[in-house]
């Protein structure tokens, strides 16, 4: 199976059906926008590279003043490590043998950070970290709210971090308070106070480190929906939002104003492939080209059509009474519901800029699950 | 990206996680199952390879009985021609010039067939053929019941009928006559009800069209959840389930009695990650590794426990008071909530039998949209 070939220069229009298209324009107005919005405040941005995986992208991260990269995966961080990226946190727990080597492999490449909240975890790190000759930055993870990995915050964190502190080949790199669940919260202030009680927690823990003589280096979190309000917090130094650079129609029921408000890029091209009776169409894109797990897409500039729902590899497009259809063959643009899994169904990525292709890019590390 | 070595012979429980699962004594029952229900029933199995996308399934389900398989998408069939699979029948609309083209193409190698619902894309097709010197076998898609693509059944699709007898190098096939969304209607007599509609649609556009002396070579449809029905409809001579070899847990939902059974055999081999409190633990596989569109996955084995939500890469379990808990590094088996888009995810299946692997298959489709 080969793609249709794309070759940069094609009009938007004559793309093959379903794509995975990203506009230049606002992507790069979105990364402006997030680097202008933080500068001064003394949060460092860390972008998540599990929303886009591509390296492309990355690199254009990193140029506009990223200090490296989330990743969530070994396997999704290997490609990146590779292409040159010299600082990758795993903003997660790596468990097992096979999974832990590979981590201390990449070690000997670039810095790399990884997130526990288990002591064992800690010892199986130091073995692999010492058999690879390297060393390891080990942040813990608090539970801020997430409900999802992570010890307490306060003394359960701090027994933690002194059983880094104690344990050779790894490096107490600092705290892990990334609050998931806040990032969709569809008010500022319903966001504002999450993360408030987020970077309460994260205080608290690390003045109780202080009272140990353990410094934190680092406190990191923050996804699209809180980071303002997180690098405004004097408490974390870093910020990690991945979706910010492509949106998607999830975030964009969230309240922004008075925040830095972040403009659709990403969109799957799709194609009408039936139109029989009045009131819907079928665009070629179903559960297999876009992630319905956070609603439905969005169509873009067809105020009254709306994807009702998916098939397989069908989507049912309603159209209003009034409304006029489109034809059989014509090609909507759907915002994902969701960009992160969306991207991870396709291999590439077509840039595009005044709607003709300007570059396409690999999905580096999509499938990466490891 | 590089996914983690598997050899056959490795006990299952050395797998890295998240990996994809294919248990192979129930999957060969569920082959046999079918094949030996519809046995002497007049209708012949044509497998639908959009769920499994893999050559050597296909393979397997060729040897037990099947007389050629479904794909949804041309880019989809090309691996299985590509692998010597000499019949292949789109079961949907092909709209476009490159697409059409591609498909002309495949008709080169392999007797191929197409569905359609639109009296332009005949046009289209004919010169496609024309172009690549082959016939194409066209199908009138009916609309019995999907509310997705097709013509209504009875004069709509008689006149298509026609037009594609009137035009050169295109072949009239039959009629594809498939009833989505009844495969997931919960009880028998549901299922049977609907299915009858559809079969009743089918003869009547059958004998409309035997009126102006066109014969109906094939009337193809029926998935797993009707495709007995369908087979004993006297008026389908053709099924096309995908979702039998594999099962999955929105499937399992359906009543099956009296019907013949088949039994889960794919799964989803997940790593316990993070087990700090009590009441849950997290696992390795979320949005990236499960396709949640038609519900969460259920755990295989475990009574109690159950996976209560997903974020990209995670997934929550919940165990409830009482229910030993799996502890950090565990592995538990998933049957995904939706099989089809759930093996899309995935570059291979991992076929086990008595708890080792005995080969690794590519999803030789995987990423196929146009």
């Amino acid at each position: 199976m080969t793609p249709p070939p794309v070759s940069p220069g094609t009009p938007l229009a004559h793309l093959d059906t379903p794509a995975l298209i990203l506009e230049m324009a606002p992507f790069e107005r979105n990364i402006e926008r997030l680097q202008s919005a933080v500068r001064g405040s003394g949060a460092r941005v860390r972008p998540h590279a599990k929303s886009h995986k591509c390296v492309e992208i990355a690199r254009r991260q990193l140029k506009a003043g990223a200090i490296g990269i989330c990743c969530q995966k070994v396997s999704e961080a290997e490609p990146f490590v590779e292409a040159g990226v010299r600082d990758v946190l795993i903003t997660n727990e790596v468990i097992g043998e096979a999974k832990v080597r590979r981590l201390a492999d990449l070690a000997q490449h670039a810095r790399i950070g990884v997130c526990v909240d288990d002591a064992r975890n800690v010892a199986e790190l130091s073995v692999a970290a010492q058999h690879a000759r390297v060393v390891l930055d080990v942040l813990v993870e608090i539970d801020v709210g997430g409900n999802r990995c992570g010890v307490s915050p306060g003394d359960e964190a701090v027994q933690l971090a002194l059983a880094i502190k104690n344990t050779p080949h790894v490096r107490f790199g600092g705290l892990h308070a990334y609050h998931g669940r806040a990032q969709h919260m569809r008010t500022v202030a319903e966001r504002s106070a999450a993360a408030q009680t987020a970077a309460a927690q994260a205080r608290s823990t690390r003045d109780a480190l202080a009272r140990y003589g353990v410094a934190c280096e680092t406190i990191t979190g923050g996804g699209t929906g809180t980071c303002f309000f997180d690098a405004g917090s004097r408490v974390y130094n870093e910020i990690q939002p991945g979706s910010y650079i492509f949106m998607d129609a999830d975030y964009l029921r969230n309240e922004w104003q008075p925040m830095p408000e972040f403009e659709p890029s990403l969109f799957v091209l799709c194609g009408v492939m039936s139109a029989t009776v009045p009131g819907r169409v079928i665009v070629d894109a179903g559960l297999k080209a876009l992630a319905v797990d956070s609603g439905m897409p969005l169509v873009r500039g067809h105020g009254g059509l709306a994807y009702a729902g998916p098939s397989d590899e069908h989507g049912i497009v309603t159209v209003p009474a009034g409304t006029p259809a489109p034809a059989l063959g014509d090609k909507l643009q759907l915002i994902p519901g969701h960009c992160d899994p969306t991207v991870n169904l396709y291999d590439r990525i077509i840039a595009v800029r005044d709607g003709k292709v300007e570059a396409v890019w690999a999905v580096s590390s999509r499938g990466a699950l490891w």
